[in-house]
C-alpha cells in the first residue's frame, strides 16, 4: 500500500464521541478530505463546521473513503457498523482499509481482517491509550495489529493522532497489546485504593503518603494522578468503569481461551462489578475506592 | 532536642548489612564519631577500616552513643537488639535517641517508644524505601514516626542518607507509611506479571508491550524496571521475597486490627507464599512471575 497523503487519500470516520471527535479533528486539520458518521449526529456537528462531510450510514462513509476509521464503544457496536445492515462492508471497494481504533476483542479483529480480506480490503486494529487528554493533544499511545505494509502506509494518519505508535504484529495483536495495558491497570488500581484505605485507617495524612510512596519503587501513574483525585472525592471520568469492565471481561475471556489463570485480574473484575452495582458505572476507574470502602464499612472524607 | 552535629553527637549503628553499611557509611563520611555492632562482625569491617569503632554488644553501642540507629531484618531481631539480654535498653542514658530504620511492626514501634520514654529516652521509627541503590546514593525515601521536636533535631543525620524525608506523625506512623508503600507494591506486582503472562501467551514481543504500556496511565516503576528483568529471567534481588512476605504479613495483621479488608494484598501474600514454596524466598520480588507461570503451566523463555 502506498503511503496515505492529504489531497490523495479520502478518510472516513465512524464514531465521533469525545475521543473520536478529537482524533478525527486532527486528521481534518492535517488537510484530509473527511466523511463522518455518528449514531447521534449532533456530536459530529463541530467536525462538520470544520469542513467534514456527513454521511447517513457507515456504508455511505465506506463508499466515499479510502481509509475508514471506527471508534465506537462496544464490540456489538463495531460488529453493527461494519458487518450488519448499512455497514461498512456493504460500501467498501477493493484496495481500501478499515482501521478500528476502539478497544475490543482480538478475535473480532481477526474475524474482520479475514472477512474483509476476501473482498480485497485490508483491516487494522489500532486501539489507543491516553484518554481524552491524549486524544486532544495528539499524544496517544497507538497499539497496532495488521499487515506490516498496510500499517506502514497508514503511518502519516497515525502520526496525526499519536506519539508512541507501535506495530505489535498481525491482525488482533493491537487489541492484545491493549489488553496487556488493561491487565496492568487492573490490579494496580486495587493497590492504589488499598494503600489509601490502609493509610486512612492508620490515621496518616494521605497527601504525605502519596508524596512518600509516589516517586520510588511503589510509584505509578495511577497513585500520582488518580490518588489525589480520590482524596478530593473526585470520581469523574477519566475512563468509565463500564468500559473498563468490558475490557477486563474481554481479557478474562481471552485468557480463558489461552488457558492461563489471572487471579489478580479476576479479583479486579469482581471489585469493579461492585463499583457498578453501587451506581458508579459511569464514574472514572478511581471509583474503585468506593467498593473497597463499602466492603470495610468506611467512608473517607474529602481532604 | 538540640540538632545533632558532627563532633558533638556520638552515633551508634546496629545492623551493618547491605543497606545498613551503606547508610552508616554516609554518617561516618559526614564526620560523626561512629560505634557499630553487627551479628556477623565481618560485615562491619569496611566501616571499621573507615574509622568506626567496634562494640561487642548492642548494649555497649548504646552506652557510647547519643543517637542509636538499628537496621536489622525482622521484628524478632529488633526486639532482641533493643529489649533482650545485652540489648540497647540496658546501655542507654536519658536524653539519647533510638532510631529504627528497618521495616517492621507499627505496634512494636509504639511499644519501644513507650518503654524507652519511661527511661527518658526518645524513640523514632524511620523505615526507608529505595533499596540498596538508594542507600548507596543517599537518595532514600525516609518515612518517619515520632515526636516532632526529636525528629527535627535528627534531620542532619537523615539528610546524610535520604532525599525525601517526611515526618508522618507520632511513633508508629513511619512504619504505617512504609506499610502503605508495601501495600501499593503488592498488587502492582501481580499486575506486572499478569500483563507479561497474557502478552506472552498472545504471542506478542514483550519488549514492545512494555514500551507501549510503560509511559501512560498503566505505567509504573515496576513495569519499567522489573519488567525487563523478568524478560531476561533475572530474578536476583533487589528486594528479597522473604522480606516482602514479612512486610505483607505485618500489613495484613495491622489491617485486621484496624478492621479493614484488603483482598488484593491478601492475594499477593498468598502468591508470594507460592514463590517461597518454589524455593525463591531469597530471590527478588519480580520472581512472582514464577508462581504465576507455575499456576498456568507456562515457562517463558529468556528474551
Amino acid at each position: 500500500m502506498e503511503p496515505v497523503a492529504p489531497g490523495k487519500t479520502r478518510v472516513g470516520w465512524i464514531g465521533t464521541g469525545v475521543m473520536g471527535a478529537a482524533m478525527a479533528g486532527h486528521i481534518r486539520e492535517a488537510g484530509y478530505e473527511l466523511t463522518v458518521y455518528n449514531r447521534t449526529r449532533a456530536k459530529a456537528e463541530p467536525l462538520l463546521a470544520r469542513g467534514a462531510v456527513w454521511a447517513p450510514t457507515p456504508r455511505e462513509v465506506a463508499r466515499r473513503s479510502d481509509v475508514i476509521f471506527t471508534m465506537v464503544g462496544f464490540p456489538a457496536d463495531l460488529r453493527q457498523v461494519v458487518l450488519e445492515t448499512d455497514g461498512v462492508i456493504h460500501g467498501v471497494t477493493a484496495g481500501s482499509v478499515l482501521v478500528d481504533m476502539g478497544t475490543g476483542e482480538p478475535a473480532l479483529a481477526r474475524e474482520l481482517y479475514e472477512t474483509l480480506q476476501a473482498r480485497g480490503v485490508a483491516s487494522v486494529d489500532a486501539p489507543v491509550s491516553g484518554g481524552d487528554i491524549g486524544a486532544r493533544n495528539a499524544s496517544l499511545s497507538i497499539m497496532i495489529g495488521g499487515d506490516a505494509e498496510v500499517v506502514a502506509g497508514l503511518m502519516p494518519l497515525f502520526q496525526c493522532m499519536g506519539k508512541l505508535i507501535i506495530h505489535h504484529g498481525p491482525a488482533g495483536a493491537g487489541q492484545h497489546a491493549k489488553m496487556c495495558n488493561q491487565v496492568l491497570i487492573a490490579s494496580s488500581m486495587i493497590s492504589v485504593c488499598e494503600c489509601l484505605l490502609y493509610g486512612y485507617k492508620a490515621g496518616l495524612d494521605l497527601r504525605k503518603v502519596i508524596e512518600s510512596v509516589g516517586s520510588g519503587a511503589a510509584g505509578s501513574w495511577a497513585i500520582n494522578n488518580l490518588g489525589p483525585r480520590i482524596l478530593k472525592r473526585d470520581f469523574d471520568p477519566g475512563f468509565f468503569v463500564e468500559h473498563f469492565l468490558k475490557d477486563m471481561g474481554i481479557a478474562l475471556a481471552e485468557a480463558g481461551r489461552m488457558g492461563i489463570a489471572l487471579p489478580g485480574l479476576a479479583l479486579a473484575h469482581q471489585l469493579y462489578q461492585s463499583v457498578k452495582a453501587l451506581g458508579h458505572g459511569r464514574s472514572g476507574t478511581q471509583a474503585l475506592m468506593l467498593a473497597l470502602e463499602r466492603m470495610s464499612n468506611v467512608e473517607m472524607p474529602a481532604v
